[in-house]
């Protein structure tokens, strides 16, 4: 059964101590009900995509949480988790409710709130993502973990740290054309390479926020879209991957077998190849994860996914437009929210409803969402219906 | 599309300090896919249920991690949480990737790993389940919270503790003959009223046990499933649903809407009434949640559940046996996992492969799986195809 996106609502991202997941939630919904013109009679399922809210929140049971919160008490309701890729998951799991007929109206809230806790708690809560016996256990956390994927990189295929710039340069210029997105600023070009070391190479420039934000989506059938708002964007496919926990544990340690394998899943359900994306929503978290994900959804030959950055070829009216509200790197990454708002952002450029961001001509886009350091991967190709 | 249990395995329920999430879920997985005959490579997804693995493990990502080490690697994985109902949802939504079309062969896992930590830490990570802003900041706990319950319970309806004990005798007799129970020892009559109380008027005798394991569940569609085993269990239907996260919260402190609301439409889809049923897998935490849910899903008047056990019409030879294997109170709680073991206890019994603990000509079961006192609920009903 063929389902399509018809209410779009997000928080502007970004440091919110004065909101709990409560509150985040709350606005999202709303938004998004009021978008589709659906009232909160019509719900049928809750799922809800969160990374660490049991840990920095002491609170499990979130997607009851935003259910009694929302007004929606009774309706099913669940919380997904596959880490920064619990939104992608939970956008897959609402979408295969609408798909298997359990529901007809389905609400996917991606919520996160986790900058009130700062220091150790939060870092600890971050090593979440790896594997807490052989990774975790020895010290190990993200942003440590893609510094030596991105100095094996550099080394392997002889590129300079300056050369990745122009990925966060263009998130920058992007992010600060989107109200909700938690950083305005633009980088100045020589600026990257030289800001301070968070995990040498990996610079402050290169390295996205974690954030705090939550992202709702009502998906309905295809064939009630068209009645329901303008211009539906339907789920053309979607699909996910797994690679090893443990990033030591991979034959090849630059080759993102997961994301390979859920945009190749995806392609093939869609019928398309790569070149037919006209926008891409890659979780680009480090520039090093955005080069890596160019190269195995293949849009890139191994060792050349910088060059798009290099040669500029992924502005707005771009060959490949990414990261186009801002990516993770300016739009900021509300961890398990995240997938929510890639994929909200693909359909708001599909819609042609991007304002300052629109790209131009965009028909079919694709979303990748990428949890850990490449261990999940979940892809959907989105497409306008007219 | 119709979908069916094909594969079962589980680990003996109890306290294993030796074994870790990655060990428990190999155990399980593997019986599961030797029970169906199905090689790793046949299986398309895996949706694992789990609790407190973020908290107490320091570990999410716990989807890709039961992937990665039983040879699954690559295959779509995610987590799916509602507390103790984790179990419950990850088998409903292994059942929409099969009846969406999504994936032929799916596995779900319900894994815990919880009795390592004691003391405080475990006590926060069960109040995770609870409204963290409302009830746990203000010392609240689930136990604590079902002697409240209990307390009114026995107020309301004049009802005295000694009257709930036969829920208890008939769990530990039960559990007494199932080699993957945590207790095999039977309770005498009398003791479940005199015995220590954990939360008054909770006492050690209704208070079922934190608990670790791991029971995995190989769904198919229902017609290939009678090629590839002698008696697949259908899943006739699945249905979940929520009520406020904190109980200060509902209209009505003793009635389980949740529970009514997913029990109601699970004999909706079926088409049956509760007097159909065979044997019924309830959620029984504490006795006061054993009376209630009766109460909510069909079986008993208001104020009327306890009499269930009063009356001792709960044994395998009676008229509506519960706890089959031992229930939460003897067979164990292994939290996120307890919902995949109800479901699989099921449909041992729908097979007729219950050993001692098998109930008669039985040909129609029921599971409820509940998370914290009532806010999540999930039922299914299984059907032996012959």
């Amino acid at each position: 059964m063929d389902v399509s996106i018809v209410g779009i609502g997000m928080t502007p991202v970004g440091e919110h101590w004065d909101m709990g997941l409560r509150e985040l939630s709350q606005q999202a919904v709303e938004a998004a009900l009021n978008d589709a013109g659906v009232r909160l009679q019509e719900v049928q399922a809750l799922v809800v995509g969160n990374a660490l809210g049991c840990y920095l929140n002491n609170q499990n049971h979130i997607a009851a949480l935003v259910a009694d919160y929302t007004g929606l008490t009774g309706v099913e309701a669940f919380r997904v988790e596959s880490m920064d890729a619990s939104g992608g998951i939970a956008l897959r799991q609402g979408t295969q409710l609408v798909a298997s007929g359990a529901a007809e109206v389905v609400l996917v809230v991606g919520v996160e709130n986790v900058t009130g806790v700062v220091g150790a708690a939060r870092h600890n809560a971050l090593a979440t993502a790896l594997d807490a016996e052989f990774e975790a256990a020895h010290g190990a956390t993200p942003v440590a973990m893609a510094g030596m994927l991105m100095r094996r990189y550099m080394y392997e295929y002889g590129v300079e740290l300056h050369q990745f710039e122009n990925f966060s340069i263009n998130a920058h210029l992007n992010g600060s054309k989107n109200p909700n997105a938690m950083y305005h600023n633009k980088l100045k070009v020589g600026a990257f390479a030289a800001a301070p070391a968070v995990a040498d190479p990996v610079t402050l420039f290169d390295s996205a926020p974690d954030a705090d934000g939550a992202c709702a989506i009502v998906l309905a059938r295809t064939e009630h879209a068209k009645d329901m708002i303008p211009v539906p964007v339907r789920i053309r496919s979607s699909a996910a991957a797994t690679d090893t926990l443990a990033v030591h544990s991979r034959n090849d340690l630059l080759f993102l077998q997961a994301a390979n394998l859920a945009a190749g899943r995806a392609y093939q359900q869609a019928g398309i190849s790569p070149s037919d994306v006209h926008l891409l929503e890659l979780h680009d978290a480090y520039t090093i994860l955005t080069a890596l994900q160019l190269e195995a959804i293949g849009f890139a030959e191994r060792g050349k996914g910088w060059q798009w950055a290099a040669d500029n070829k992924i502005g707005l009216a771009n060959e490949l437009p990414i990261s186009t509200f801002g990516g993770l790197k300016a739009r900021g990454n509300p961890l398990g929210a995240t997938g929510v708002y890639q994929a909200a952002e693909v359909a708001l450029q599909l819609r042609g409803a991007a304002g300052e961001n629109q790209v131009p001509n965009a028909r079919l886009g694709m979303a990748l969402n990428i949890g850990g350091l490449g261990t999940s991967a979940v892809a959907h190709i989105l497409e306008r219906v007219d």
